[in-house]
Formats: C-alpha cells, structure tokens, sequence
C-alpha cells in the first residue's frame, strides 16, 4: 500500500514531459473556442457540439496534467526534446478531436492525419470535398496550423540553436539576434517577442487579404496558414479558389516574409534593417526562388504548357510555395498551369530540389534550411581544393565566419539522416503500393512539411491516394521533418531503453 | 622564329598528360587487334578493315604522344587526376572509331557513347538490335569493358586512396594490402599482382562459362564483363538470352568477386584468407546484397509478379547485377520476371539505394561505395549521439578504426557532390524531355556506372530513349561518376584556370 502511494506522488512532482504537454494543451483551448464561436455563427452546418466537446477534453486534460505534474529545476538536452516532441503528439491528439467529433473526417486515423499534418504546417489534407465540411471545422483546421507555426518559430529560434540541432547554432553567428547562451531564462522573453512579430504577420496578411476584397472569414483563414507557411485551405481549390492576382500578390509576400529568419525580422524591427543585406542566407534563400520561378517559367513555355504571362504568374507563385514548404496552390479553371503536378518534367525537376531545401533557418518553413544547403555547398568546395592542394589547411567559411568541425559534423549529419529517411520513406510507400514518383515526393513532402507531391498526389489532389498504413509512415515522417529529426528519434530510443529499464527491474524481482 | 622553337621543345619535355595518354593508347591496340581477329574469323560481317583502321590510328596516336612526350620527375596529385581523366577520354575517343569506321553505330556521337559506357563500365548501350552488328564489333565492346575495369582496379587501390579522394585512404587501414604510403615507387608493381588477379578472375570466369556449355565467344565476352562489373553483352537479351540458371550462377559469384575488393582478395591469394572476415565492409557488402534479394523475392511474390521460385532467382541475380553495378539482365521471354523496371513499385525502390551504393571500395565496382555509406551511418548515430550526452568526445569508428575529421570531412563532401550531381542530372535530363523516373534513375544509373535505369530506360530497353544532348550529359556523368568526381571536376576548374592564365598573358601584351 505504501508503495503504490509513493508511486503515485513521484508520478505527481517529477514529470518535465507531462507539465509542458499540459501547458501547450491549455494553449489550444482559446483557439478551439474560436472555432467553437465561428461555427456557432455559421448557419449551414451544425457542428458546435462537437468543437466545443475538444475544447473541454482538451482543457480538462491539460488542467489535469498541470495540476499533477511540476516542471524540474533543470532541463537536460535530451528532456527538451522530448517535451518538445510529446507536445507535438499530444496536440495533434487533441486537435484531432473536434475533427472526430464531427465525423467530417470519419475514422479517427483521418482525423489525426489532418491534425498531424496542421500541427506540422505541412498542409497535406484528406478532407474531401473540403468545402462541404461545416465552417468552423475548416477554421479550426486554419487555427491549428497557425498554432503549429507558432511552436515552431519558437523551437527554431531558441531551442534548436541552443541545442545546436543539426548545426542550427550557427543562425546565432550568421544572424546575432535574440538568441543568447543560456536556454532558460531567456526563452519566455524570447518568445514573447517573437510571438508579437508573428502575431503582426498574421494581422498584416489578413489586412492586406481583406484590402484585396476577401471577406473576413477568408482573410483570417489565410492569413493563419500563410504566417506558419502551412498551406490549408478551406478551399479544395486553395488560392485558385479566388483567380485573383493581388490575393496571390499578396499570400507570395507573405510566404517570402515568414519563410525568412524571424532572427533577421527582429533584428530589423530592432532598428537595423541592414541586417538583411548582411546575411547570405537571406541572399541565397531570395536568388533561388526567384531562379527557380523565371527558370520554371521558361520551360512552361518553351513546351507550349503555358504562355509566358501565365508561366511567370505560375513560376512565381509556385516557386515560393515550394520555396517556403508552404504548398498552397493556384491552380483553378480559369488558370489550369498553376498545377504543377502537371507542368513539364523539366520544371518538376526543379520543384524537389525546392521542396528539399525549404526556408531559411529561425522560420516557419520546413525541409533542410537554406543555411545547411549552403554549409554543404562549402563542404565540397574545401573537398575539391584539398584535392588540388593536399597540404592546405582549408576552413569552412559562412560568410565572415569560420565553423567549426562539431558543427560542420553536426549539419552533414542531418543530411545524412535526412537522405537516409527518404530513401526509407520513400520505398516503405512505394511497397504500400504507390507508384515512384507519388511515393518519392509524396515522402520528401511530407519531410520537409511542405504539403502537396508530385504525381498523384499533386496540388489538384489529395492524400487520399495513399492506403491508410501509408498515411501512418507520412504522419510520422511529417512530425521526423518538423522536430529536425533528433528530437523524434531520441523518444524512440528513450521509449526502448524505458521499455529495457522495466524489463530489468521485473527480472531482479 | 626562336620563341616557337622554344615553344614546341617545351611541349616536347613536359606533358606528364601526353605522356600517360599515350601509354593508355598503346595499351588499347592489343585488344583492337584481337577484335579484329575475331572479325576476321567471322563469316558473318566484313568489319575487319574498320577494326584494323582504328587500331592503326590508336596505335599511331599513342606512338606520338609517347615519342614525343616525357613523364616530369614529380607528380603532383592534380596531375595524377589529370593524367588519369584525360586517359579516360582519349580512350573513349579512340574505343569509338572502330564503331565510327564501321559505322553499326551511325553518327560519331554514338559511337563515342558505347565507348565511354564500355571504358567507365557501365553497360549502357545504343546499339539496337544489337544482335545486326558484326561479331568482331561487338567483341570489342565487350573487350572495352575489361579495359575499363583494368583501369579501376588500379586506381581504386592504388592511386585513390593515396590521394585519400573521398575518404578513400580508409581501405588502407580497413584491410591493409599492397597500398603503401609511396605511390611511384610501389605502383607500378602493386598493378602487376592486381592485374594477375583480374586476369584470373576473368580466366575463370570464362572456363566456369565453358564448363556450363557456352561457345567459347560467348564464355570470352561475357568473362570480360563480369570481371570489369560492366554488363554489356552481345545480345539484346543480356544473360537472359540463354536462360540458363547455371550460367545465371557463374555470373552471380563473378560478379559478387569482382564487385569486392581487391585488396581483400590480395591478401587470401597471400594466405590470409580469414581477411574477408575481419573486413565489415565484405559482411555489409554481402548482407546487403542478400537482404535486397529477399525482400524483392517477397514482395514481387506477394504482388503476384512472379511465383516465389521465379522471385527468388530474379531477386538474386538483380540484387546482385545492380549491387556490384554490373547491369546484366537475366531478363527473357521464358522469364519475364527479370525484367525489374516491370517489378511492383516497393521492389523497384529497394533497387535504387543498391544502384546509388555500389559494390566495395578497391573493387571495379561503381557508386558511392559500401564503406562510404557505413561512414555516413556511423555520421548519424554520432549525430543522435552528441544530442543526448552534447558533452560526450564521440569518435567515429569502423570496425576497431577510428576515423579522422579530415577522413569524415572527404566522405561527407563526396556524398554532398554525389547528392548534388544526382539533382542537376535529374533536373537536366528531364528538362530535356523524360519523365521524372526515367531521369532521376538514368542520372543514377549513369554515375554509379550501373548500365541499365528504371522506367523507360529499363534492362529490356536501351539508352536511345534519351534524346541526343541527354545522352551526351549521361557521358559525363559516367566519367564523373567512375573517376570519383575529383578528377573530371579538377580537369574543368584546370581548363578554366588555364584559359584565364592565358587570356591574362595576352593583356600583358
């Protein structure tokens, strides 16, 4: 009897994981009610009840987890992720709900698939037709991806650097900014101002959205999904819903804009614009979209795909979606080239190395970072000259910065994993039985939460194509994409060695 | 007057290039000759004179070069890269004209394309039906490709490695052989024992084909390519033309031979036969091999491709051809299962990992190379390492080895050029007209020195679906590919460097 009474008040003081689960469970409540509120507004659907029921499930179990749990004084490394990584899971659980409770989504497996994919700012959906779902599961699906980008500017700004995540503790060097040395004391002021800079984001894209002529529930809907380059719509048609030039003018601005360093956004909102210039991501990150789009647009062109109007349009828009692992879509009836599931093998071509690469370090956007694309350019430039002379003492250099081995280890490290995993990806959807080219983009999308594939899986489709085990492996390649690999594979390795612990204690009884 | 005399002595002395070129030359007309024999014995085509032109015009252009050409006393390990690629190309130039004289092939470029598939050993033909063409022609194809991976041998153990070109300088210490810290002194006599070795092997190889009841041309060509890991054959239907499994089966342990090192065979030829069991790259090479055989077996049995028998015989020998990237087919009209760009998509994505990994190092073998990717494995688990415990001093290890950061460094930098090389071939050999399997497989096929792709440049088809400049970046990314990237990237970066020096002295004028 003792005993278990001990269990039970260790489980109540030490558990770091369960306190910051509950914190980001308590987060979502005012977002669901909102969603709750939008549908209660809404008169072609019915689906209050069932939004409202998330809500209390979400704040009941987040209340519970705050109120039994306590945080410790210290955080190791590898608690942090884990932390950061179960919230990810569990919001995705919770978010999943309202989505379950309204059967719009039918089975839970598909709910969760959507919640997974909002949290993650991939924006890949299996909600079809998308507009006959009531109106305040569509926002609440808007919602949960701005929540997502949320949680990412902050991991990508303090923790990851912090933890030198792949070598994103050069974002510190390349772009001085509110990062600092010690982890904890700074990471809520941190936040809070990053969170304003989003919040601004947000408003300023909904602004400009509803300047364009969109109603109010259209701006704000984008606006979420556009600030955390996620991608949802509540449109099956995305932005080609709208045809319109300056709404597109716009979502590309707003892409570009949360797709760059929110280090760099700071340090400009601090005063320095400069800060730009200075930095060789943001040069890198700027000159490649704009290469892809004219280079995209050339060749829609030249193979009569399009005209040159349309091809740049398209070329434009496209590349940035890509660019920022958005994966909005502009493609509509009037404007059939916007699909670039359809585009000419060349211009596809172009569009994986895009999906691959993502934004820049500190941003909403996915896939490996502009930055650690540029680390490993350097990597074989010092390969081919140590060739041509032997006896150089060759470093690394990132504009004026020399980096360091643990860090060039870092970054080829992840690339390492991140290659590896496609390959994994890539052949355990192809055995579910897709085809090359959907199973290969479809694994690098779900990667580099970027959200619509190539071949069938493309912007005018849906992640329906996949059978349900391969929308499993997505899931979980989505969350390994989002987490920058290490934080996922680390509770892999600490749920074995638990699992190991127990075994062992159970064998010396 | 006096200034070009000056000029054309120094020519005369200097060209360590010339000289090396030319030996590479001379060595060719042997084999020409022998081509030309068999030409001549043949009642079936009237080449002999086309055969005989070209061995003749290789024999004097070698004669040239070395009469008038000299080795420098020092070599530095730019010049060695350089000698080695211009060899390479020259001897692609001259393989092609007697495909040129004869004129099988049509136009030049053509020709020059067998040819650097035969010399890089890769086995990608655009001779359809290949069948039509004489027997001496063909004979020489086949011969081209022992040229070929006589080359490689030497340079995978010997000169590689002590350049340490991508991590290379591993194999040393990996399975210490007759690789030594002097290159001059020791090359000449380490090549002599290889090529005792490879001679043997393709000896044995050929009496095995006897012995299965083979003609003796057959047995002979087919010895050639399976010692070089080359693939060409003199028939459309590659090995499957005798749809014997008994002949599938002296290909298969040739293959698995000559796709392993050669330094490891050096020292069991030496009596150390216990060497192969203390090399984990042999047990990783092998393991591979034998899993992907399974799982294809598998998964085309469950998909209803073949039966399991069936299964398990085209599992073996494919996971085998494109693992040592060799590229026979064993695909026939009794067999149609071997036919892998016809196998279910799951199985066809476990090909393209074995197709980028290729054989061991020190091997004749094409791709990244087994050690490669266990150093790149040993990246990522120090990576998952460091996250956990950031203090830990993580050493890279193989086997009881640990890895230096300059070593990590040269193989990480080869994996981001192969990475990198893979992307631009794929996205130009699309823009030039394939669809997006047939290029991303086609680039890959091409710089692993595979032979044939997926799609539609599969083992039944040929290289012809390609359009002429496709075909022509296939040919560099061949040689890129075989001479390891370093030489052909340097002998550009040199060419570009010498145009400058000179377009400098010309303004000084």
């Amino acid at each position: 009897m003792r005993a278990r009474i001990l269990k039970v008040r260790r489980w109540n003081v030490t558990s770091r994981v369960g306190f910051v689960v509950g914190l980001g469970l308590l987060f979502l409540v005012p977002g669901m009610l909102f969603a709750t509120m939008v549908e209660w507004g809404s008169s072609t659907s019915h689906d209050e009840a069932a939004l409202g029921l998330g809500a209390l499930a979400t704040l009941a179990a987040g209340a519970l987890l705050v109120t039994f749990t306590r945080l410790d004084e210290e955080m190791p490394p590898a608690s942090v992720f884990a932390a950061v990584a179960w919230t990810w899971i569990g919001s995705s659980v919770a978010g999943a709900l309202p989505f379950w409770f309204s059967g719009e989504l039918g089975s839970f497996d598909n709910a969760l698939f959507e919640s997974v994919s909002g949290y993650t700012a991939t924006g890949s959906t299996v909600l079809h037709p998308i507009e006959e779902a009531g109106r305040g599961v569509l926002m609440w699906r808007q919602v949960i991806q701005w929540y997502g980008g949320m949680g990412m500017v902050v991991l990508a700004v303090t923790v990851l650097p912090f933890l030198g995540v792949g070598g994103l503790s050069l974002i510190t060097a390349e772009a001085p900014g509110p990062t600092s040395d010690r982890l904890a004391p700074r990471v809520s002021s941190t936040a809070r101002r990053l969170w304003a800079l989003y919040v601004g984001f947000t408003v300023a894209v909904a602004v400009a959205l509803l300047a364009t002529g969109l109603s109010l529930y259209d701006a704000v809907a984008h606006a979420f999904t556009t600030a955390s380059t996620g991608g949802f719509s509540p449109y099956d048609s995305s932005i080609g819903h709208f045809d319109s030039q300056a709404v597109e003018a716009v979502i590309i601005v707003g892409m570009l804009v949360c797709g760059a360093s929110f280090t760099l956004h700071w340090r400009a909102v601090s005063g320095n614009p400069r800060a730009y210039g200075h930095s060789s991501e943001f040069r890198v990150y700027l000159v490649v979209i704009l290469a892809a789009a004219a280079l995209t647009a050339l060749l829609n062109w030249g193979h009569d795909v399009t005209d040159l109007a349309a091809g740049i349009r398209n070329g434009v828009f496209n590349a940035t979606t890509l660019g920022t692992s958005t994966g909005f879509s502009n493609a509509s009836g009037a404007n059939p080239g916007g699909d670039f599931a359809a585009w000419t093998p060349g211009a596809q071509a172009l569009l994986l190395p895009l999906m691959v690469m993502g934004g820049m370090s500190g941003s909403t956007a996915g896939g490996l970072k502009v930055l650690r694309a540029q680390v490993m350019a350097k990597y074989m430039r010092v390969g081919l000259l140590r060739i041509k002379h032997p006896r150089v003492v060759a470093r690394v250099k990132l504009g004026t910065m020399a980096l360091s081995a643990p860090v060039l280890q870092r970054v080829a490290g992840l690339v390492a994993l991140y290659a590896f995993t496609a390959f994994v990806g890539t052949m355990v959807l192809s055995m579910l039985g897709q085809d090359l080219v959907t199973s290969s983009s479809g694994a690098i999308s779900a990667m580099s939460n970027m959200g619509p594939a190539l071949g069938e899986a493309g912007p005018t489709s849906n992640f329906l194509v996949f059978t349900r085990p391969a929308r499993a492996v997505l899931m979980a390649l989505m969350l390994i994409g989002r987490l920058e690999f290490f934080a996922v594979f680390l509770v892999v390795v600490a749920a074995y060695e638990r699992t190991r612990r127990v075994a062992r204690v159970k064998l010396r009884r």
